[in-house]
């Protein structure tokens, strides 16, 4: 007797501690004017289908028994965006703790199922710029001093990033994968990214150095403004010049909400889904041990 | 854009009250020593197989995307099950609201859907007859008192019923299928029930009638014994005397519990699953307007 692969159950203790837990979180969300959303666990298929690039391959499809093609959810922000344009809401603040399915091979002793939870607070609707952004780390932050855990959020822009690569050097075409290889700088050398990108990916070896100059730097946002600002042909490309207007409004926010200290502006940081457009961010959680703890960033 | 049909978003004021409905219940499981249990959402298509009869057929499987057959749960009561099992666990009180799957045609209009919520107390263990039942009895009132409900509990006794029917003339092999008969007598006349029963399940028409005299019966506890004693040839019966010593203790224990006025032994309450063996019973929610709340039953 088993359950399925990737799954568990949960009893006792954990299950106490679960719920406390998501009601701490719970509380964080509401205080900042979240409502509760609640949808299906499958969605049709075709809402989901092209969301989610070549991760598409671990959606889980229920059978064909004669009906409606669905599959499971992979996320909680596609349905979230399937019910904005469904009930045609504008702005709305909404936040959503629930399981979501990936048919991956599970890494259990690294905690990773096939089902798990996802905690996710969204704000939908048209603001100035970088004040959502400001409040989801404002969000972040306080649900990790809730669970009395430490943080650091690294962040990075996304017009920043791409608007460096180009003035590397950096086709159109080989950003994204370029900015895959620079992703991976928290876990190996600068010299095995580097031989990634020239013998793997077909970058011209000082192309690639201009780009370790450029991304090997982290520090709060006002100390990377700084040096960004200081390096006259980044400041003007225009993307890049749009990246750090929206930064410089984020740095007076993050200041202003006294969160400036959990934050490091960290020019590696490269992930991201296709969907994302503005900031990019990802949860460290210390001490005890630093591990990768939420990824997230802004859609628009 | 929709959601897949016999579902639904919940959302705004909905998943409040939700929320309140849910936290009240909780509370009145914890309060009788509920322990939480959260199981995934899907199991092995084997652990499923063969538990719902006919039924199975409503039953959801994901897709064999080459790995383990798996199938959305159906209920709460076989992940229940095969929890306790895979854990050796002997006697213990758990509660689990949760999600469950039946790819029905859904009957909205009547709050019926493919994905609902199922709200599960269940005592495993060994304990002294008719002590569990009397507890799960209780904890329905107190839901429905919580939840400002006037409520009725229609019960029945598997082994009352089954030894009824065979000292009526009913043989062993048909009293299911004439049990699913007089199941009916809440929605159709006497007439139309033994017409079903002796036109289309070839039963005697005086065994028929036998059958009506001893189910149209209904009253407190105590009124429907007295009745069914007063009958020599049912208290003959091995079988309905098994049943009746279950039904004296219990009413015992409902006046002890201060709510033998919310229940009705109703001798044609004869719903269940296969697996009932003891008790069986269906909650009516009264006013405005009886309708059929919740069934269920002792499994043993």
């Amino acid at each position: 007797l088993k359950t399925p692969k990737g799954t568990r159950d949960w009893s006792g203790q954990d299950m106490l501690l679960r719920e406390e837990v998501f009601k701490m979180i719970t509380d964080v969300f509401k205080k900042h004017g979240g409502t509760p959303l609640d949808t299906p666990v499958f969605e049709l298929k075709e809402i989901l289908a092209g969301k989610y690039g070549e991760d598409s391959k671990l959606i889980y499809d229920l059978q064909d028994q004669g009906g409606e093609l669905c599959s499971l959810r992979y996320d909680l922000t596609v349905p979230f965006a399937r019910w904005l344009a469904m009930n045609n809401i504008q702005a709305v603040k909404r936040y959503h703790i629930a399981k979501v399915y990936r048919r991956d091979q599970p890494a259990i002793a690294r905690g990773r199922y096939r089902e798990f939870h996802q905690c996710d607070f969204d704000i939908a609707g048209v603001y100035d710029p970088m004040i959502p952004d400001a409040e989801v780390l404002r969000i972040i932050v306080e649900v990790f001093e809730a669970l009395q855990l430490g943080v650091t959020i690294k962040l990075n822009h996304r017009q920043v990033l791409d608007g460096m690569f180009a003035v590397a050097g950096v086709t159109p075409e080989k950003i994204r994968t370029i900015s895959s290889a620079v992703d991976k700088l928290d876990k190996m050398s600068w010299e095995d990214v580097k031989k990634e990108m020239v013998e793997e990916k077909g970058l011209a070896s000082d192309v690639a150095d201009r780009i370790g100059e450029y991304v090997r730097h982290a520090g709060t946002i006002s100390e990377t403004l700084q040096l960004l600002k200081s390096r006259e042909e980044l400041v003007a490309n225009e993307q890049v010049k749009r990246g750090l207007d929206d930064m410089t409004l984020l740095a007076s926010y993050v200041e202003a909400f006294g969160i400036a200290d959990k934050i490091s502006f960290d020019l590696s940081l490269a992930r991201g889904l296709d969907y994302y457009t503005g900031l990019i961010y990802e949860v460290i959680n210390l001490p005890p041990k630093a591990e990768e703890g939420q990824a997230s960033g802004k859609k628009s």
